[in-house]
């Protein structure tokens, strides 16, 4: 056998190794040399091309982190739609078998390389959220609201849904004029200053972005808000005094696993006695890390806990979980609208950065809709309250009234029992 | 110092240790012979007195056991509204120690004891379910619904809550004609017969109450529903077949917390692709047995499991929860509904038992309307779904609205994503 198909010989059991791990997805899956391996008896919806052997054999040891590696780096490039090329894959993986021994340890060292403690939760937040503020004023919403929206058609626009979901949180912990807010991580202030004015609250809202606090601020002062709104630079884990609502929307994702009782602590310290509160975070079906190249990347320290895991925040203080609702769905559309404006503002940003941060953008927005809609990712808003808290709505009605301003029918607790 | 003053001064310090352990509440707690202790401050909201040194003595070593016990068997009276005694009693006591090593070890005990094997579970379920159809008659509603109601507002009367609960519970698993339904503890078959009449489906519901099911099956045929609606008289354990929905309610709190792995893989072998379902059960804010008294008079091998500890049915299959909804108040008035047609019954129902009977039943249903008032028990419905499920509604609006039997405006996932 010559040198030549010895080295191809190896080539292909690579690839089939690679696409069998995949659970062999109706996608083409090549090496530029030309060997290449094909769904059986489906059309290949991509063609995916790996430009070298080297790439080839990182992906056989690590698949998920490879890929958004070589991705990003040019050395794989995919000849058709991402997203749905993204969900094929996740559909045929699901079926398969778990990470390897590898894969796990160097997701374990990553973790303690990268854990949340003070320092390092700062250092893991600025490296994603400290990008400067025009790069995401080209494709989110113009509140800057870096979240999952809440559409109550599908049909709504990306602004319609990110204002329909700054209500519904503000409804579902039932604010009333004059109470006291807490907010933990409040990126560039939409919803405090949302629930300041219109729900007439005052809100404390913590972040540890420097960026997002900064113009947080400024827009408070300039909506004349300054007063009810304050903006604190700190960690979660200095949040002192009392509040009535606590709620955190998209920041679980950065507490990191070990530090759910931590949180769940500052939340039973802040309560008062009628206290109640939202959490919004992007979860598991069951226990997951992120991907190796996801927290190299683009979010460092961060872990997306299954409903059980968070658990850990309630049952220590003997919090009530009232609600909870999964919008996946809701997620998957909201990001469907930010990649189709980023790939709208391609010129703008790649001003900005290089091409590899463009592509590694790109993988990340699209790998989060295929997530969303195939349901390796969920997105959870949680109600919790207090034992003694009165201020329970007897149903759920309440939440799908279209006269938010109009005095609601909602019956209290204390009126009925 | 006489033998009478030692033994009264022995008496009010075993007095003052149970009032402690009982975190002072608002009542007077006396001996028959005199001895008392009183709140400070505070009109007593009931008298309650102990009728025995030996009784005393036992209520120290693991109060809530001897509680029921001693009230039972008229070693305890109480003077003043049962109810709101309790709910006093539950409320100072979230706030004092945890139960002793004593109460612990009896408890683990039982848990063995009462272990829900095969066998086991048949034993337990007995003892409840089996007591005969006439005496539930008396004070549940016409259609003889054993949990939950679902109060669309406070003023419905049980009757409506019951066949509001069926609806509800249908419409959160969104059921479509022709499809096949599994039910896990069908009770007397209400939900069953709800189901197949009013949703179009095929049910087939077990149950392992031999009482129950009898009945239920005479309902169904007099209702000539028997072509679609089979009762059968076995285990969870033991179902086969594949079904599009998977509801249990109220059954629960009787599988037991080893077994909620088994009930997930029989949930996951059932459930076809599309499949979804709906648990609905006694739950806790943070893990805690019964009393001992409860588990051996009123519900051999019960244990209510926190969300987390659920969490064990879902996680290890992938499935995905949609839904949760802590109902703890409509369970309070559906058991103030209970309990008010229990004592209207209780000349009949004296007829049928024994005065320790009646004294238990009342004790029972109090302490369970005192504590999901005050939310020591939780009332929880969780609706999953397999993460291949399509029939995920957009919103949960369609719940709210009124015209069920109208087309629903409700947008599926396949339709927008």
């Amino acid at each position: 056998m010559s040198a030549q198909n010895k080295s191809s010989r190896i080539d292909e059991w690579m690839l089939q190794k690679v696409y069998r791990a995949a659970g062999q997805p109706a996608v083409r899956l090549g090496l530029r040399n030309g060997v290449e391996v094909s769904p059986k008896g489906a059309l290949p919806a991509a063609n995916i091309v790996i430009q070298d052997r080297k790439t080839l054999f990182r992906l056989l040891l690590d698949p998920e982190a490879e890929f958004g590696d070589a991705y990003s780096k040019g050395r794989i490039t995919l000849d058709g739609d991402l997203v749905s090329s993204l969900e094929i894959v996740y559909r045929s993986m699901t079926e398969v078998a778990h990470p390897s021994w590898y894969v796990n340890l160097v997701s374990k060292c990553m973790e303690y390389v990268q854990r949340n403690s003070l320092r390092g939760s700062r250092r893991n937040i600025q490296q994603h959220y400290d990008l400067n503020t025009d790069f995401y004023q080209l494709w989110l919403d113009p509140q800057l609201v870096y979240t999952c929206a809440y559409y109550p058609s599908p049909g709504a626009t990306l602004e319609q849904a990110q204002v329909a979901k700054l209500d519904y949180v503000c409804r579902k912990v039932q604010l009333q004029p004059g109470e006291r807010v807490v907010e933990a991580g409040c990126g560039w202030g939409a919803l405090a200053i949302h629930m300041a004015k219109n729900f007439g609250v005052t809100v404390r809202a913590f972040n540890i972005s420097r960026e997002q606090i900064l113009v947080a601020r400024r827009r408070a002062n300039e909506l004349g808000l300054s007063h009810r709104v304050e903006f604190i630079e700190d960690d979660y884990r200095n949040i002192a005094g009392e509040c009535d609502a606590f709620v955190s929307v998209g920041m679980l994702e950065h507490v990191g696993r070990q530090h759910y009782r931590d949180l769940g602590s500052i939340i039973h310290r802040s309560l008062a006695k009628n206290g109640r509160g939202l959490l919004h975070f992007i979860g598991h079906n069951h226990p997951l890390p992120f991907s190796t190249w996801t927290r190299k990347h683009i979010f460092p320290g961060a872990y997306a806990p299954t409903l059980g895991e968070v658990m850990q925040v309630f049952e220590p203080w003997d919090l009530s979980v009232l609600d909870v609702e999964n919008l996946r769905l809701h997620y998957a559309k909201t990001l469907e609208h930010w990649l189709a404006r980023f790939e709208k503002r391609e010129q703008q940003i790649s001003e900005m950065f290089s091409p590899e941060f463009m592509r590694a953008w790109r993988l990340y927005l699209a790998e989060s809709v295929a997530g969303f809609r195939v349901g390796t990712l969920q997105l959870f808003q949680i109600v919790f309250a207090r034992t003694d808290c009165r201020r329970i709505p007897w149903t759920r009605a309440h939440l799908y009234t279209k006269e938010r301003h109009e005095e609601q029918e909602t019956t209290w607790m204390h009126a009925t029992s």
